[in-house]
């Protein structure tokens, strides 16, 4: 039994709020149970040096979490004067994923920073950002159509993304932090809305994990990106 | 005539929503027009070194804007590594008049943080930031009280703060961002419930302020702080 | 009775000493009682990044503490590898005077810079950095005048600085460290030579302080600064 | 065809040289084919603040790459101030791997710190220092029991790693930098000696992977790994 | 002939003034020539963490150049964050030097800091900060005799330094700056009252240079340091 | 007698390694006794920014040591946030030697920057590096000719380093860690081929050195590294 009285592959309910902010060319609140991310995107029309005259755009993405996102307060990366190893690599992930939902040739020396902070934490914060990122990602190639800065939408196809893990036993979806931080294995799976995989990223916590508890958390997640993805789309049809 | 067409001493609407988010012991949505600042405020059993063994509490602040609360995106801090002598700056003012708030000798060895993030800015983000983390403050204590940690509330009395200016030569109070940026005089005023100064910090943008419009300035501000109470009242007294 | 045995008007002896070093193109120590501040103006021919090809010129200002400057030794900001905000709050306070003081579009695109060092502290160390450090602008302006670097001296007028305070209930102008520790309330002034105001701060440490408490404070400050103004005059009509 | 006409399942030789230096606990030179990592196991009496007074151990690594390690020189990190996303990325990565191995309650407060300095890089550095690191680990172990620092060897069994990948279009094990500077997708896997997973991490480079690309090269990986530990074993066993 | 028309072995003039500031344990601005350095020595009752309850003492130091102490304006290390090699390797040269003229076994476990401030800089400015906080340290182990806080006063000897060097072929004694920048060779010697040999540091900047002029620089340094002894004691002498 | 049971005047056994690693220019792995050091040239086609445009190349140097080259492990300077003063020290004096052997003006606008990664630290670890890399830098100079890049070679000279002291009362060569950490007096030296000197830095430890203690040091180091120079010779030449 979850603690959340949810089944094995039951996610939790997700919403999904556009324009959260009034002036980042795409604004998102993603809420993923109690898990809360705004997840802001930003246009410039100049990309990193290492692509300079190379005619081709850009995506990245920056993580955070508030420093009272979480049951006890965290000191703010700001004041300790450097990012920690975990937000580091969760960018990194937010960003190589995002890069994957687009076509970089077909955008022009363009660059669209995303920038994901976390107002509260309960377990898959990276994956509920991924998510997240890729509405307002879709939203800001929307205003730059519109605005005439592109002629086509490099989008090539939504990526959305869940945690899975092994929780006393059984394979599960879309694990809380009550799960989490009890789990076996954890791992975190992102998919194009085709089920292309982009990334998986599995984690023993306590012993190996097999093959087919592999297999069964793919299929898990497999489950659930589909569902976040006709979430995504409502989202984005509904004006 | 003032961009947002409000009289001169008229505020922006004000909206406050006390446990915006789950786990902080105060959590404060406040805002000020366009201006949306998260205010959490933090209880800590331990006090920061100075204090250790004097039988004393402490309240202290941090400041941030979100990346893409403005125009155009600031890069993030913690990326770069430092904060900026401008978050330095309001995080001391903001600290230091919440202290002004409280009975710091009546608190026992324990420290509030209250964390102001900015997650929209359109103008008097430091003011907006005192008057909400002043009512995550009075939660945060009411919380100690009612979990038995402090016998007594340590709190004297509200405070709340406004920033008034001289706009295209007239004493306005509020100022949004449009009249901050053109505004030839800025003043940032915190008061307490009673009237009672607690900080004011005048600048002049261009050329220097005269003694008159300094008082024409307090005049409004003072104004502008009673009807800001009410609103920290209205809200502490919901439920 | 103020500890230094003045009258509450009354400021401490004020020494300037011109051309104190060899080499800035100006160079003023200013002895305030026992504070002591170097102040050093350099002129450069290049300005900060987002002034360049504005054709306007720009003022700014360093401050810092020798370590043993005060009673007791305080760590050196190069070895911690940051400035403190206090540090950062006093210097944007210095420039943002200076600029007042300077017709900053009559300038060309030059730059000065003035470093106030506090060889001694005893209170008032921003207030006799501002001061000290006009003079030093002063006297780097009419470098770049002899020199030929600029047609007309840019200088619309001196600017001085005072702090003001509440002293066990009474009004006192200029408060050496002594008082300045046990003040009930502080306040930094910052006039022009015509009585206009450029900056005024001030801060409750104990309980508010009243209207009435800061009229009295002001009209301290415009007389002790009145006095600075003569000082810095007949220091720079000196030669 | 591969650039180095191995076919698909093959591994690059392996080279393992016990005790390389003379003062680490245990120190470990593994080469596989141009990739060489130093690997030094350093034992400490005392673990991370975290762990104080719990009775339980602790296992960590850090990973450096030499500045002219690759094909052209990168900035030497203590020179700029700062790990890299990368750097951090791939030391936790490590780090987890070898908890894995070890029993941490039955190690006492002791640490062990593993070092992964990359001499020369031709592609797999982090799975190649997994993989030695491994043996740094088992010998620092073996020390501490022969030094009576410890009763009983809390190694629960090697672990090992290889990167997987498809080149173009083909499922290929063990890349060196030719291949993976090109592959599609690339994934990293640490399994243990008997076959238990560890960790995967695969990333889509170009387009997405399937289900099948997945598993055929988590088959890969199990081979790879499974030779790779025969020559642990065999370095272990030489004396 | 050199640029100051002195002899080969003419050192510049030199002043000492004790007591330059109120709050230091020993305070002595040191003039030689044009350079110009400030030692502040610093009392403290503790010592650095790796010599607690040894029973010994412990000197140090720190220099440090006001940004505008030399022709062109330097940037401020604490506004840059970090400290140059060359002024840890000069602040390391000069702790090195004084912990020689200190018996630290007979000092208990206390800490004098120099600090060694440039405010004029016209070469030699760290052999200056030698001789200057060699006084300044015997002022503080004076004042901590005369408080009681050790019995006998551990100074061993008086130390002094000066740099020679190569300039147009001839060796000579105490460099300015104009010759400095244009010497073949720059030698800092510091030496006991006694003339025994604390530090040597040679460095040809142009060409190598021999065993003949080694021997030449080092007896000018010789004699130049004599004098250098005669005016610290006259100084330490006079009340 | 000397721990290592040499006579005063021997030297460590020496072993020089060209081509260590693969892709540097240059690539050299020196062995003093138990001290190795991997010193790595890479050549670039730019020069720093004071350089620009003056037609002048540029010799620079880094060192490092591996966290635990020594007998107890050091925190990585990388992790720490910053090199230490050590650190830097040593590396401004490897490169100012080897700026020594190289005519910078007949070298076009390039520089070699050297990399000294100390292995396995036994005493002597800067002069090792300078001995190392000046192979090293011979190497990446003949590539350059080679690769057309410069025509003529500016290798002005060999030069090379050892440290020499007095140990227990008797001048040593070639200190070992042993002999090192006990020596009354330290002393490195780099000579040119010819015997030239281009860099003394002694320093006592205990006590002063008199001038006949540095002569007789000074030969010993004139002796120790006739024989340096000799086997660097026959490495280059080898082949």
């Amino acid at each position: 039994m979850r603690p959340s009285n949810r089944t094995p592959e039951q996610n939790r309910e997700i919403k999904i709020t556009r324009n959260f902010t009034a002036y980042a060319e795409g604004s998102v609140l993603i809420e993923v149970g109690n898990t809360k991310v705004l997840c802001n995107a930003s246009v410039s029309g100049s990309v990193p040096r290492f692509l300079k005259g190379k005619g081709k755009g850009w995506v990245t993405a920056e993580y955070s979490m508030l420093p009272r996102a979480t049951h006890s307060r965290n000191m703010r990366e700001a004041a300790k004067g450097k990012q920690s190893g975990r937000t580091l690599e969760i960018q990194r992930l937010i960003a190589r994923s995002l890069r994957a939902a687009v076509d970089l040739e077909a955008f022009g020396e363009n660059m669209i920073t995303v920038d994901c902070d976390v107002i509260q934490a309960d377990g898959g914060t990276r994956t509920a950002s991924i998510t997240g990122a890729c509405i307002a990602l879709a939203d800001a190639l929307n205003w730059m159509v519109a605005e005439g800065k592109i002629k086509k939408n490099p989008l090539k196809q939504m990526i959305a993304a869940v945690s899975v893990g092994i929780y006393k036993g059984t394979p599960v979806c879309d694990l809380d932090y009550d799960e989490d931080s009890n789990a076996e294995t954890d791992m975190n799976v992102v998919m194009t809305e085709n089920g292309g995989m982009i990334e998986i990223q599995g984690t023993a916590e306590e012993g190996a994990f097999s093959h087919e508890e592999l297999l069964a958390m793919l299929s898990l997640a497999k489950g659930g990106i589909e569902k976040l993805v006709i979430e995504q789309k409502k989202a984005l049809n509904a004006e």
